[in-house]
C-alpha cells in the first residue's frame, strides 16, 4: 500500500535525505540532483550496512556507505567502490552499476508529501490515495483549492502512542467520542456535540458555531482563508483518512496533515503537520491559537487510543466491541483490515 | 482457580474499586451501594477502553468509561451512554442493559479477603480454597478461631520477585532451607533447623522454642493471643498453602497473609498482610518486631528463588532436581501443576 | 564445538571461579586443589539454584549452595548436605556423591585459555581448534614461537556489541574495509590498503611499513620482540581465526586475543586481551601506544558491524550482500555455518 513518508520541502536541495521506517524496511528518501525525490532501501548492496543512520541529513554528491566506501549516485547507481574494476558478476563480465545500485523504491508526490511503496508491483495511486479523497470529498477538484504543495510547514508535532495504528484509524474515523474527550474541538464544530462522523457523509464538512470566529483553541479568528477556496468550503472542516496511514483536516485558513509510522504492535508515531500560507509564515503571523486547538484533539485521542490498547487482548473483546449507529461505518474499515490480512495483495 | 484479589476492608466504602491483574485479564474489583463486592472485567463493552487505569480509587456512583462516556452501575449494569435509545440489538429492539453490562467475573469473600475466578464455571469454593485450609489443619473449624475477617491490616509489604509464581509456592512448601536461610525463623521455631515442613502433617503446628516469648524478630513477647484460640493454637505457628497463590500463616497474635499476582514467566509480584486484632492496631501497638521476623523470611526466600529461576532453562535441570525425604511433598503439587497444564479444566 | 572460557590465569588459585556464558547455560570454571581447571553448569543438583551468581570470585575449599546448603569439592563431588545421610537413590542405597556432584563440562587448556564444551562428545580439540591455527599459519610449530601460555595479560577491554557474533567473525575474516575505517592500521600495515586479507593466504603475516617500528598507534618501538620468534616472524601480523569465537593477532611483542560471549541474535559481549612477555609488565613498561591501536581497530570494526546488523532483516539482504573478489573466503565461512545449522551433529 502507499505510505506517506514525508513532506517533500523536508528535502528542499539537491543531496537532503529523510530516513524513513516502513515496517520492517528502513527507507531513504532522496533529492536528486536533478530535483527528483526517490526511495530506495537504506542498505548497502555490498554487506548490508545501513547507508544512513541519522534520521536526516544532507550530502553533497553520493551517498557512501562507510563500511566499505560503496559509493551511489543521488539516483541510486553504484558509481564508486574500492577495486571495483575488478568486480566481475556470474559470466565474468564488467558488473551493471545499476543493477548494484541501491534498490528502488516507488514514490509519488502529491499534495506536497511523497508517498513510498514497498511492493514490486504497487496498486494505483490514483485509485487508492486520490480516490480516497475524491471519494470523501465527492468532488475531485475540491482538494486543489487547499494548494497543499504550495503551502508551508507552520508547525510539526511527533507524538509516540502506546497504540496499535488501527486504533488511531478507529478513533478518527468517529465522532462519537468527540462529546466526551474534545471539549475545545465541540465549541469550534457544535455539530460534534451530536457524534456523527463528519467523514461518513460525502462532500459534508462540519460547519463552524456562529459565534465561532476561526479554527482555533478558542473560536477567536485565524488567518485569511486559503486563496483558492469556494463559498462552500469556507467556514468548514473537512476530515478525510486515506488508509493505511494518512489523515487529513481542510479548514479554511490551514490544514492539519497526520502520519503514521507503525513501529510495534502496540506502538505508532504520529507526525502533524499544520500548513499555512507561505505569506502567513513569511510575516510572522502567531500560530499558537490555531496550532493548540488540534494538538489538544491529538493529545486527547492518543490518550484514548492507549487506554484502549491493552484490552484488545481481553476476553471481553474478543469478538470486538460494540458499534452505535454513529460508527457503524468503521465496520466497513474491519472488512478492508481482515481482507487485506487473508489476502495480502488485494 | 479461585485467585485471591484483595483484602475486603481495602474497600470500605460503596464505589471503592481497586484494580487487579489475573493473568492476561485486568478486573475490577468494586464495593456496591449495596455494600457487596463484585468483581468485573475492566473493559467497556463498547470500544474496549479500559474502564479504570488506576490501581484503586473511589466513584461516586457509576463506573465511567472516559473515552466515549458509556456509564455502568456499580453492580455492572449500563446506565447511560450517548444516545442509548438510539442503540438497537439485532431484533431492532432496545438493548438489554444487562447483557450490555460489564462482564462478571465470580467473587467470593472468604476470611476477609475477596477471591476471584475467571472461569464460566468455577470450581467450587469450599472443596479448592474452604478445603485446603481444613486438609492442612486437619479441623473445619480451626482457621475461624483466629477470625480473620475482623482482623485489621496493620502492615502490607509488595515485593516483586523475579521468579516464577510455582517456585515461590515450593519455596513456601518446604522447610530443608530454613536452616541455611532464616536463622531468625529457627531461632522462634527450633524443629525447623530439622528441616522439615511443618506443612506436611496435618494439624501439626511448629512450636515456639521455650525461651521464646513470641512471634517475633528476636523472640520478644508480641501482643495477647487472638481471642478465639484454643490452648492447642496458642505458641505455635502453622503455615498453609492455598494453591495456586495464597499461603496462610497463623501465629497466636496475628496472621500473615501472602497472596501472589504471577506478572510473567520469570516475574511474581507478593503482597504480604500483617493482620492483628483491630484493638491491638487501634492502641497504637508498635508492630516492629512482629513484622520484621515474616519480612526477613520473604526476602531470605525471595532471594533464593530468583536465584533457581536462571536455571530452570538449563539442561542440568531438565528433569528436574532432586527431592530429599523432607521436600517429598513437593513431588505432589508438581504432579497437580502437570495435571493442570495438561487438562485445564480438571 | 570448543568454546574459549576464559584466561587460565585469571583462576590463579585454589578456588578461584569464574562464571561464563555459553548460550543458555551458565558455565562455572574453577581452579582445583590439584592445580587443574574444571568447568561444571553452574546449577545445583538439588533444586536448581545458581551455585555462584558473581561473576568471578574466590572460595576457600568448597562451592556450596546458599539456599539449601549443598556442598560440593572443587572436582563436582558432592560432600555435605543436610541430613545427606537420609538420601538414598531409588533402590534404596545411600546416593553416590559423584552422580550427585556437580555436571562436569568438558575443559582443554592451550595457549593460557580455558576452552570449553557443552557437547557430551565434544568434536577433537586437536581439528577444531589447534588445527585451525595450524591451518591459518601453515606450520604446526609457529604458534608455540609466541609462548601464549606463559604471557601475561597487559591489558583486557570488554566491548558490549549491539551485533550478532557471525557478522563480527565476517568482518575479522576481510580486509576490503581496512582502507574505509582503520586508518591507523593501514599506516603500519601499508599492504592493508589493497584490502586482501592476510588471513585468506597459509602462511602469510601482513608486513609493518617501511618507517614502522612498531605495532603501535602512531607506530613507535614497542618492545622486544618474544624471545621465541622465527626471523620470519619479526616485523609482522598474523591473524587468526578459530572458530566460532576466538580471534588471534600476533605481532612481535604482543599478541592480542579476542574471544566472543554470544548474548542474543543481536547482541555479542567481546572480552579483548592485550598478552605481553612478562617482564614487559614487571618492568612497567607503558602499554598505551601498543594498546591503542588495537583497541581502535576494536571500536571502528564494532560500530560497523552494529551498522550491518539491522538490515539482516531487509528483503534487500535476503540473498545476502556480494562478495568481491578479496572477500570470496567469506562464502566458506557461510557454508560452514550452514552445515552447522543444518546438521548439529556435524
Amino acid at each position: 500500500m502507499w505510505f506517506c513518508a514525508t513532506r517533500a520541502s523536508d528535502l528542499a536541495d539537491p543531496g537532503a535525505f529523510r530516513r524513513i521506517q516502513v515496517g520492517r524496511e528502513s527507507v531513504l528518501v532522496v533529492r536528486g540532483h536533478d530535483g527528483e525525490l526517490r526511495a530506495f532501501l537504506n542498505v548497502c548492496r555490498h554487506r548490508g550496512a545501513l547507508i544512513c543512520t541519522e534520521t536526516e541529513g544532507q550530502v553533497r554528491r553520493t551517498l557512501r556507505c562507510p563500511y566499505h566506501a560503496w559509493t551511489y549516485a543521488l539516483d541510486g547507481k553504484l558509481v564508486a567502490a574500492p577495486n571495483i574494476g575488478s568486480l566481475q558478476d556470474d559470466s565474468g563480465s564488467p558488473i551493471d552499476r545499476v543493477a548494484y545500485g541501491l534498490i528502488p523504491v516507488a514514490l509519488r508526490e502529491w499534495l506536497g508529501y511523497a508517498w513510498v511503496c514497498l511492493a514490486n508491483e504497487p496498486p494505483a495511486f490514483e485509485a487508492d490515495v486520490i480516490g480516497a479523497v475524491t471519494g470523501r470529498l465527492g468532488d475531485a477538484a475540491a482538494i486543489d483549492h487547499y494548494g497543499m504543495e504550495r503551502l508551508a510547514v507552520g508547525k510539526r508535532v511527533v507524538y509516540d502512542v502506546a497504540a496499535n495504528w488501527k486504533l488511531i484509524v478507529e478513533n478518527f474515523m468517529e465522532c462519537y467520542h468527540c462529546a466526551t474527550i474534545h471539549p475545545e474541538l465541540v465549541e469550534v464544530l457544535p455539530e460534534f456535540a451530536k457524534g456523527y462522523a463528519a467523514q461518513y457523509y460525502v462532500g459534508h464538512g462540519a460547519e463552524f458555531g456562529d459565534r465561532v470566529d476561526g479554527f482555533t483553541v478558542d473560536g477567536r479568528a485565524g488567518f485569511e482563508a486559503l486563496p483558492g477556496l469556494t463559498p462552500e468550503q469556507d467556514r468548514k472542516y473537512f476530515a478525510i483518512t486515506i488508509r493505511p496511514t494518512v489523515f487529513v483536516n481542510l479548514v479554511p485558513d490551514h490544514v492539519i496533515f497526520h502520519r503514521m509510522y507503525p513501529m510495534a504492535h502496540d506502538r505508532t508515531i504520529v507526525e502533524c503537520d499544520w500548513l499555512y500560507a507561505p505569506d502567513v509564515i513569511e510575516s510572522g503571523g502567531v500560530l499558537d491559537h490555531s496550532v493548540e486547538l488540534f494538538h489538544r484533539v491529538n493529545e486527547q485521542d492518543f490518550a484514548a487510543c492507549e487506554r484502549t490498547q491493552p484490552a484488545m487482548s481481553s476476553r471481553a473483546y474478543r469478538q470486538g466491541g460494540v458499534l452505535v449507529p454513529a460508527e457503524h461505518h468503521i465496520a466497513e474499515f474491519h472488512a478492508w483490515t481482515r481482507q487485506r490480512i487473508e489476502d495480502p495483495q488485494c
